[in-house]
């Protein structure tokens, strides 16, 4: 058995308004979750980099993992997506997203795990695709990501 | 500012020994996590599948997620090496780890970052690396990982 934790809001300790009187549900997180990230999917669809940039935790602590390594900090991700999707003659395919799963790492974290579409806008044929795992803390401002695990899928093989 | 969290232990409620008194240290946190991955890496080279499965956190939603998708279930993590690695007629190259990070998710999880190396176990030439991303969960017996998602490495450029 786990040791019993009850979460103890202390009044005294915080100035803004009590809108949060309980840990929400797991479904409300689930819910809370998928909307920030197809929102993230229209910032990228639009080219508004800074609104899906804003989903990262504010941090240079914030990290991004994948096959080549690790890379820490907000600005250091922003600055990859500058390099890459964003470069001056760099196309940005069509990004949706597929939320596998929401789990409640409670009180303050949870874990998503889904899969990332990118498809050409014109055709709707799927460029890439690959899966992610994000943990996401919850912050005054809502959920964000502090952790992004995300690995590229293998193209499909030559059909003849 | 983030809501204020006191985490309190309801002796009432447990049947076990306190033990554990104070949530621990970041450094202990990190140390019981370095000290488990490397235990985890000896059982692989010892070749012992039961204690390398161990770490896992024996739930169905224990997940696995890479390239190709996320896989659920110690049993499903479990089948899965024996159909790699622990093939018959297989070779088990030397596993060893690089812990880059533990990041406390508190009261009760962890984030790990590292990198896995498999090494020629004559040679010690290095076969294959990759990252991974743990989240962990802090049971009674100890931390347990409840997600990985493990990224291989692309292999370097052939040099001439």
């Amino acid at each position: 058995m786990r040791v019993a934790l009850i979460p103890l809001f202390l009044a005294g300790c915080r100035s803004e308004p009590a809108t949060e009187g309980a840990t929400p549900s797991l479904a409300d997180v689930t819910a809370q979750i998928e909307e920030m990230l197809h929102a993230s999917a229209r910032s990228w669809n639009a080219g508004d980099l800074d609104a899906f940039v804003d989903d990262y935790a504010n941090s240079p602590r914030t990290s991004f993992a994948g096959a080549t390594g690790v890379i820490y900090g907000i600005d250091e991700i922003r600055a990859r997506y500058e390099r890459t999707y964003w470069a001056p003659g760099a196309t940005r395919d069509s990004l949706s997203f597929e939320i596998l799963e929401v789990r409640s790492l409670e009180p303050s974290y949870a874990l998503a795990l889904g899969r990332y579409l990118l498809s050409d806008p014109a055709s709707g044929a799927l460029v890439s695709s690959g899966y992610f795992s994000l943990v996401l803390e919850r912050q005054d401002n809502g959920w964000k990501i502090i952790h992004d695990h995300t690995s590229a899928s293998p193209p499909p093989p030559d059909t003849p």
